[in-house]
């Protein structure tokens, strides 16, 4: 817990907020802090700074925000399209989303999803939100990726209203992640567009169908390397690839 | 378990294995082979290649290999070093040390790894033995990484005796990941070298002091971008990054 997220519901008025859940427990027992401490705050999807801890006990930890800072979004954009994966996986891949910045999770149905995990607890955002809050504790980030699940996958692809269709931004680029992609991720596109859309298979990979579909929709499949990656993995390494890139063009 | 492996507890003959374990459950349960049914093996620090089912019950999986194939040891060389973490932690890192082909993985104190982190069963061998394969059977590799433990942190940077020392490939570049580092992996040492040796630090990252050590040691700061991660997201995104470098170099 690099930074304390702080919500509504925590909130007592103006600048105080109050906290008796595992963040009250991290900021006595891991930092150690006392009345008078300060500690820094993040507000979902809103600005980063620090607090005072105006009182503190065994049950309660109130703190009260001094001057805080809106913080610029992550740029380029990044737009996370992942094939569902099993629910142990979307808890990493949620983590994973919040806390390096990606703005947009979409979760997909493919051919080697199981139905099954359309039924987890996980598809519900009130369940999400524990893992996305926990991410940007520990990225240090307050704007919370939107996540939508999508349990057919011609749709997303192919309709005029998919969210796909609905993202403006100008110079997008996009991207699928395949064993087959013979190229790395630098040769398949502008890396240095605004907006990058990332997809990423299930655990055995797309099949061809679903590659086929996505190319004739201008995604580009590209390779991470020479391994055999769990999706979690794949999810990191595109992102800290695209990270070097983003660095390499600056 | 893209790959099953194979070891000599298993042997029972020249090119016959028996397996009781979960993978004998993998084989019957999940990829539903049956007698003379083909999967892909690989022997531990051996060779690769294609096994025939020849008998298959509730207990027992026999297989008999064909033609194994001694594949090439990944390249460029990754010698990694880890702040040893926290057990859970460590897991982690020890599939994906085997999983992306890292060649050894020296366990570090570092002043803020918790003394009873050295407490732990997994820092014994045959305990680690498990999530190692784990890792060679879903990156298709059989090379285990060489594992160490040092429970000091200045002998191991410092001692004429410490492996650091004994590793004697040409061209080798040494890298330390930190959040202070100002650049980018690609501005800090020539990773086309033969061997990277590249150290990752603990949660809340490495004092000042062993920076200053290892820099004294050749060791290179650089940064994996602008996150704060933690210690199993560095591991893989660092991996990633020097794969996508090799890759734009060949």
């Amino acid at each position: 817990m690099n930074l304390i997220i702080l919500n509504e519901q925590d909130r007592q008025g103006d600048n105080r907020y109050e906290l008796r859940d595992g963040r009250a427990e991290h900021i006595r027992t891991i930092l150690k802090l006392g009345e008078g401490d300060r500690v820094e705050v993040g507000v979902v999807n809103g600005p980063r700074g620090v607090a005072q801890i105006k009182a503190i006990d065994s049950e309660t930890v109130t703190l009260v925000c001094g001057e805080m800072t809106e913080t610029e979004p992550p740029r380029p954009i990044i737009r996370l399209i992942c094939a569902l994966p099993r629910p142990q996986t979307l808890k990493k891949i949620l983590i994973t989303s919040a806390m390096m910045g990606v703005r947009s999770l979409d979760l997909v149905r493919a051919n080697r999803v199981e139905k099954s995990y359309f039924q987890s607890p996980l598809i519900e955002p009130e369940n999400q939100y524990p893992y996305l809050v926990e991410g940007l504790a520990q990225g240090k980030l307050t704007r919370l990726p939107e996540v939508r699940v999508h349990d057919r996958f011609r749709p997303f692809f192919e309709d005029k209203a998919s969210p796909l269709e609905a993202w403006q931004e100008p110079s997008s680029v996009r991207l699928v992640c395949s064993t087959e992609g013979a190229r790395s991720i630098d040769r398949v596109g502008d890396i240095g567009a605004e907006t990058l859309v990332v997809a990423i298979g299930p655990e055995g990979g797309w099949v061809p169908f679903e590659i086929e579909l996505m190319q004739s929709r201008a995604f580009k499949p590209f390779r991470l390397g020479r391994w055999v990656l769990r999706v979690e993995h794949a999810v990191t390494a595109a992102l800290a690839q695209i990270e070097l890139l983003r660095s390499l063009k600056s």
